[in-house]
């Protein structure tokens, strides 16, 4: 029997990027969250993945039934041919937004599943149409090419196979083999930024560009993200000869430096130095401190520090503290 | 008297981008429509230009009066206190389109006038507005950090004072200094792209992701534009290393070079073989050549040639005419 396309460019897509060797029982763990994609994603693997599969689907308990819904996509999973399928309740937070609260949990269960089985890759079912919308999402922060490199194929254990494919794909695909998809109503809120994205912004700007954006913009995440990549590794060689024992860094050799390694240095020493959340302004302030160096005032940073320049070197601190590096904050 | 905030804004703009030491009897040529934008731009140079102002003033010859009206535009001008201040009458072909053309013919203009008097710098008045606009536009190509990186800042005789200045500081400009603005009906008229992302777009993006787009956009350019530079140097040099003395390219040397700079490294060897307007479909099928090599065919690329790969090395060929390097194109 002739596999349909849609199936078959599944399957291609995540042959060819499921990683070999795994260590544990099982070859993939597959996140299915009994939509189109998650489920195109999982029947796929079952078919090309080099050893057993372990299907796992998260029950984040944000609607009523969802329990029954988890044990049921379970059960798909095993009928497709899936070693094992677990159901994996999560308790959800509230920290910085339902979308986000939910993904944060739903991604440390899945990693902590994945150290279980011996580091097993989990694949994510993300399509071309999502990679789209997180570059969109990304327009809104400013900070390059890092907010537009979008979502990795392979950053372990996340393995995305179907970036290149298109959610009408997915669901072709789901259509041809009889599997019946379940529609998260979630998706269509368009209190979610991403549904509006989806529904609103995509729409128009495939209009006004005529055309093409959806990969135009998956493409462009793709380059970003390699330019990202190589501009990051020479960075950090560029960044172990400026910095000193002390944790300084050499702001006068950072300053004829072109922009573009400069401000990757600085983020990777500060990411070093402990200092988190770090958002573009910050990063502009303490470059700066090197770049437009006037002798101004010490930029704070998140957590109660601030960067301190002094004798051509660069030191974190806590606020106030003057040159001191890494002192504890003060008690006020 | 105390300079109004959005006059000394743009003033502050134009004063740290003007380039110095101009040869001809001009410091800067300020190109102007009769808008908010150009208008502005126009009165700050002859305020801080280092030196004589001369002010040009298109007639693109597309609206009945605009002879008449380039002629007001040049008189306002010399008012403001440029040197001297001409009208060019330019012929607007049609090829790409009513935008492209018309731009094709101004900046071909302007270049001609820059020649003329030792290369002074052209003072463009594009906005922080303009700039997420095109970063926009280039979302629907997607060929990466090249797409979205807007306009340069100094690209010679270009110069954009106003890249990180808004639209609404211009107009507020030119009403602070009693300047009565010209609003080109072209700029509301929504059958130009530019227009449908000024009105639509880009208003539903600012709702969507909760506002600063434009800026974020901006930024954004500016940080892929300094990538690119990096890369792009990096990648020159690299070609230097990889081409031989006939033009032929070390395709097994730079499969080891990561993504950022292969594909830069074959574009400027594409560039300096003779290829012109080169599509990412076009450099990804070339790239392919190198990064997935197993003997597939040579790749076409307009103007009637192709790439041939053969021992290792790649050449650029008339279209049939095999490994011959720069063979004429067959006739036919």
């Amino acid at each position: 029997m002739r596999v349909p396309e849609p199936v078959a460019e599944v399957r291609r897509a995540v042959r060819q990027a499921v990683p070999g060797g795994a260590d544990g029982p099982f070859a993939v763990i597959v996140a299915c969250s009994g939509g189109a994609d998650s489920l195109a994603l999982a029947a796929a693997a079952v078919h090309v993945a080099p050893g057993p599969v372990l299907g796992v689907v998260v029950d984040h308990g944000l609607q009523g039934g969802s329990d029954e819904h988890a044990a049921r996509t379970a059960a798909l999973l095993r009928d497709l041919g899936a070693a094992r399928a677990d159901v994996v309740a999560v308790e959800v937070g509230t920290s910085g937004g339902p979308e986000a609260a939910a993904r944060a949990a739903r991604y440390a269960a899945l990693r902590s599943i994945s150290q279980q089985h011996g580091d097993a890759p989990v694949l994510l079912g993300h399509t071309l149409d999502d990679q789209a919308e997180t570059v969109l999402l990304g327009l809104g922060r400013g900070s390059g090419a890092r907010s537009l490199a979008g979502m990795a194929a392979w950053d372990p254990p996340w393995c995305r196979p179907l970036l290149g494919v298109r959610r009408a794909t997915t669901r072709a695909a789901c259509a041809a083999a009889g599997l019946a998809v379940w529609d998260d109503p979630h998706n269509a809120d368009p209190r979610y930024t991403r549904v509006r994205l989806r529904h609103e912004v995509l729409p128009l700007l495939e209009d006004v560009l005529a055309g093409g954006v959806a990969p135009a913009l998956a493409r462009t995440a793709a380059q970003l993200a390699d330019d990202d990549a190589t501009l990051t590794a020479l960075a950090d060689g560029r960044r172990h000869e400026l910095v000193d024992d002390d944790g300084a860094l050499d702001a006068v050799a950072l300053a004829v430096d072109p922009p573009a390694i400069r401000r990757r240095v600085l983020r990777g020493w500060l990411h070093a130095a402990g200092v988190a959340e770090l958002s573009d302004a910050h990063l502009r302030a303490v470059d700066a401190l090197v770049a437009a160096w006037r002798g101004q005032g010490a930029p704070p940073l998140p957590g109660g520090l601030e960067v301190v320049r002094a004798r051509g070197r660069l030191r974190v601190a806590a606020a106030g503290a003057g040159t001191a590096p890494h002192a504890p904050p003060p008690i006020c």
